[in-house]
């Protein structure tokens, strides 16, 4: 796991936009971002791309947490509630694991535990290359 | 439009991550990026949230291309091509307009024309506040 | 809720393929079915269809458990396993409740309480014509 | 792909709800259903579960025109307008297609050639056992 972490913390644009790792087991993880003027759209609350962005990061921690590298097939997201400040928590758990496909889900709750957004990601899984 | 257009060009998000509207028409958008660092996951291609955000952006400004203000309900993202360099374009199209929904798709294509991912999402509409 | 229950029970796609509410709650239901021959595709599993029906009847049932109208404005699923026996009971559970729009999702598990399908809807809620 | 048809041929659960597939080529098939009384809901229009069943079955057989057997890992629908009678159709092409995984979307279009619903689904592609 300690190589999904390096992978993972090496993502340059979870990084330009300050969204972090806080944690990674074994098929979960939670992502968290201080909402800053930078994730916001032209109406003022957190671009969907921010909120996908938290989510996608989470569910890459969490589905990289096996042996294999995973990468997502596809995603959808669910926009709950609008929001425009405060630390947002994104926590990843394993739906489903078979040899080469990972199904995960993915809940964005704020510092009050509002539903912000639920998201979801099919994985698929590869070999590493040495 | 104008009004439309502004709104998007004040997307902070997106201006931070150094995507632009190209192109607005009604019910119709394009928007672009040139791939640079700050878009790579730790696998060094685009991180899914940087085309995501893509999508998202040609999806906003061509559903507020209408007389209403327009939030997304709900997207979904097929991945379909891993890319690490070059200038991405997407392009939204409606597919429904009713009184209070709409339904756009976008597809992602390189300088190639190869297709990198499709994204489909439902806007609700509402009245502008004066 | 008794509307809905006799709104739900007129369904006769639901019945004609022998899908069953069996309970129903605030933004609650449970449906099920017991597989026959008439539920298989031709490689001898389930259809995905009838999973979907099964599912989108739960919705149905749990997005009607309230005094307004609700139709699907879209829905996706994920398919985890295949069965070929045996009785499946979708679960259906509110996750978002505004004005016009509800989201719900819905479990398909089979009788060794193994997951089968996960489903997710979300509502356009209309006022009841009188 | 005769070997293809024959497997859709063999689907039970479209069969007892009268669709059939009237076209297969290379990626793409068309499916097509006469609405009757047994497809209707509640509202007395066509359940979501026959239209995703129409679509389903058309990404099946386009999806099974290949050289390997193909399932479905995912799904997703938007359903546009309600229809309560006539001829409906679903048209599949394929929009991708890698070693182990297909994308697909189908359009499902009424006699008057307005758009009913749209489908997409991911296709895990297995070799065929001899």
């Amino acid at each position: 796991m300690e190589n999904t972490l390096q992978l993972i913390q090496k993502d340059h644009f979870a990084n330009h936009n300050q969204m972090r790792v806080i944690e990674v087991g074994e098929g979960t993880a939670k992502t968290q971002m201080t909402v800053t003027g930078n994730h916001l759209n032209g109406l003022g609350t957190v671009q969907g791309g921010a909120l996908f962005t938290l989510a996608d990061l989470a569910f890459a921690a969490a589905s990289n947490s096996r042996e294999k590298i995973a990468v997502a097939l596809d995603a959808s997201i669910n926009f709950i509630k609008a929001v425009s400040s405060g630390t947002l928590t994104a926590t990843a758990r394993e739906i489903d694991l078979k040899r080469t496909i990972g199904i995960y889900c993915v809940e964005i709750r704020n510092e009050a535990d509002e539903l912000i957004a639920t998201f979801q990601s099919t994985a698929y899984r590869k070999e590493p290359k040495l």
